[in-house]
């Protein structure tokens, strides 16, 4: 008989049930013993009492049984309104060991104040247990659904790209080595050349889930050396104004969703409110954004940093995208073509096709229309310094390429400012640094 | 104004449309010319009277235009009986080429026959331009969305595992080596590890869609250095034929919704019929299995080899299964646990509580309860020879752990079998062997 979802057991009062979970709490007193079971659904009171003569063998199983051991119980399920834990009781018949835990556990996970960071990694499996760890990842799965299912609704088809490639092309620096048999490969830092290449074989709509690498020697909160990205990339655009349109209304969508199950969870859970945004999202110039900074806020920088956000002025834009669009995102267009990727188109004047979008002060997408034309994308990765490694990829658009554009999204980024967690490590099922590659 | 879908094209006659897509043929007559433009969703023709004054631009612009460019296109949709292909075309009056093709592409991909294999893969871009190459992407895309579709609804959510990790851990050879700053990390075989772990995390039910790499140097048609894998795993069960009956309902799910939607066209296009499969599916012991192939084909084997299925008794088995059951599938248990993985469960006998799914005479999914106990575990590991390497996965299931079972598929190898292609290179967007990693 298969075991009844504990969120479930209100629908089976009087009635003979069997229930599954790890042993939360056990309080064994002179006349009875009580167990509290949890499943992850939920949580039930088993109450077996010792006056029973046939309850004797469970009994002396719960006398040498530990906590976070998991047990299988048949048993009737009772109303009983003294029982705190729902009004609900098991008396169970058959109580079943299924896997024993050891007397002393690592760290209490249930607070985890104090507890060494590291350790908390060492033993990412119990840090799990917590139920504040645990339900990031399924408000994380949640939100990569529903922005998969935005996306699916529109004709996008998902595809896998290569993580091991041939050439490490799109930056050079800060990529991996593979021993690869007899040569060398490297680890993808990003689907980009394949998601264009993807549009240069016709298949207009492609959007991909999937780790990407960066072998960057940074020890801070914001950096890991694989992380999993979300990749959108379409044809026939008209300009990079399209695939801003498809970014906010992706994101409209799954937080929409993602607030109707867990908005007040997330509330209750992490004290952060999830504001579903409208439709469109402001707009605005980096020079602009600058010249407000100032006026509003006294923010000044050099004129030679103002060709880019610096992390300060990424800071300022959510109180500015909040006083003056009463909006928690914000699309900062204009940026100089010479800080920005050899594959962002530049219109005849030089401006750059291009956007970051900012979410409560942090940079969480670069997108753009591409540079689909064979002269104009070889031109520009000469500009750049770059040749050889690109060679395969510019011969993409030798044979006719539709105009298109997209972006990247960091799904762990996304998630640490959903639930308003400070740390990358917080949000990867298991966070890989410089330092970290274990478990 | 944004380009509208040409396979949408027929609700908008006698109005003034914009289409887009890539040139596919041109006809350049003495009194007229044609273009046929194909986005990908449908064709068009295109038709320009040279006798009109204003159409001069256009055509001395299309007098110098190349097949494969691609363009877009204003002008007025007419239904005219005499136009073969749909019985309407477009009479423009703007003509704008946005991308430019060579002159000679590398081959023709409509027809490949007789294209070196090889230089389809150069120019992949080019060769999934051919329409029952690209469907193949379509149709996978569409498969792991319903896989999805089906664990969703029941309460699954998505994990992102590592791909890098710190010890060469579930069979120690044919590990891709990763230079991971000072030390060595390597690249995931496969999640199976941290898939348990988030069992023993209390995550009850999670599925992987991801990559996984195989430093295996062999260039069969089965084999690829790297491929995507759709890995399931549950808690709570109470034995392995819960596992395989969640595996037969998801594939079912699945395959009738592909069935629905693309049925006919996997039909016309790859010569195949899709079945969808009758619940459940049936299930053979490995013993049985070589008695009847020998009692009804004269199938016979070494005594020695009848520990695992051969090459050759996994293709009867398609005969097998249909003869006996009407049925394309096949479960198969009873293998004897010396040949399987140490994290099987074996039950008190020692039997071993897996099985493997074959369709098509093809073997798409190894499957079984694990085993969750630690004390069993770690002798299991033992025994295998395996110890210092594991340590960090037995570490998982000492303070309790549930019951749990799972499975992994191959997306490539299963969509393979779906559409009846027999090499694993044209079912990979972009194929990796340990002689191809480029583009």
């Amino acid at each position: 008989m298969q075991s009844i979802k504990l969120s479930e057991l209100s629908h089976h009062y009087d009635q003979k049930v069997v229930v599954s979970g790890f042993v939360e709490n056990i309080r064994n007193l002179q006349w009875v013993q009580f167990l509290v079971l949890n499943d992850g659904t939920g949580k039930v009171q088993v109450t077996i009492e010792k006056s029973d003569e046939s309850n004797q063998e469970m009994i002396s199983v719960v006398n040498s049984l530990t906590l976070e051991s998991t047990v299988k119980i048949t048993g009737v399920l009772k109303e009983n309104s003294k029982v705190k834990l729902n009004g609900m009781e098991i008396i169970p018949s058959i109580l079943e060991v299924t896997s024993h835990s050891e007397e002393e556990l690592p760290f209490s996970y249930r607070d985890l104040t104090g507890v060494n960071f590291d350790t908390r990694l060492d033993y990412r499996f119990i840090d799990l247990r917590n139920e504040k760890n645990s339900l990031i990842f399924k408000i994380q799965s949640s939100l990569v659904q529903y922005m998969r299912e935005y996306l699916y609704q529109r004709d996008f088809m998902e595809i896998h790209t290569p993580k091991l490639i041939g050439t490490a092309s799109e930056s050079g620096s800060d990529v991996f080595e593979v021993k690869y048999f007899d040569r060398l490969a490297y680890l993808a830092q990003s689907p980009q050349f394949y998601k264009q290449m993807a549009m240069s074989s016709g298949f207009n709509r492609i959007f991909e889930v999937g780790p990407a690498f960066r072998a960057e020697n940074s020890n801070t909160s914001r950096h890991a050396t694989e992380y999993t990205c979300f990749d959108v990339e379409f044809s026939y655009i008209d300009s990079y104004y399209d695939v801003m349109k498809l970014e906010s209304e992706m994101l409209t969508y799954a937080l929409e969703k993602v607030n109707h199950i867990y908005g007040e969870r997330i509330k209750d859970v992490y004290g952060v409110e999830l504001v579903v945004p409208t439709l469109p999202f402001p707009v605005m110039k980096l020079c602009d954004v600058y010249q407000e900074l100032e006026s509003r806020y006294g923010y000044k920088v050099e004129e030679s940093e103002k060709d880019d956000l610096t992390t300060e002025a990424e800071k300022l834009c959510h109180q500015l995208s909040k006083d003056k669009f009463q909006h928690e995102f914000l699309f900062v267009t204009h940026y100089p073509a010479s800080k920005r990727a050899f594959y962002h188109m530049r219109d005849n004047e030089g401006v750059l096709q291009g956007y970051d979008l900012l979410w409560r002060g942090v940079e969480i997408t670069t997108g753009a229309q591409r540079e689909h034309r064979y002269e104009e994308i070889t031109k520009n990765a000469q500009e750049k310094g770059l040749t050889k490694d690109v060679e395969f990829y510019l011969q993409f658009f030798k044979y006719g390429c539709p105009p298109h554009g997209g972006f990247g999204l960091g799904v762990d980024r996304l998630t640490m400012l959903l639930l308003g967690i400070s740390s990358i490590k917080e949000v990867q099922f298991l966070f890989r640094g410089p330092n970290r590659i274990e478990p």
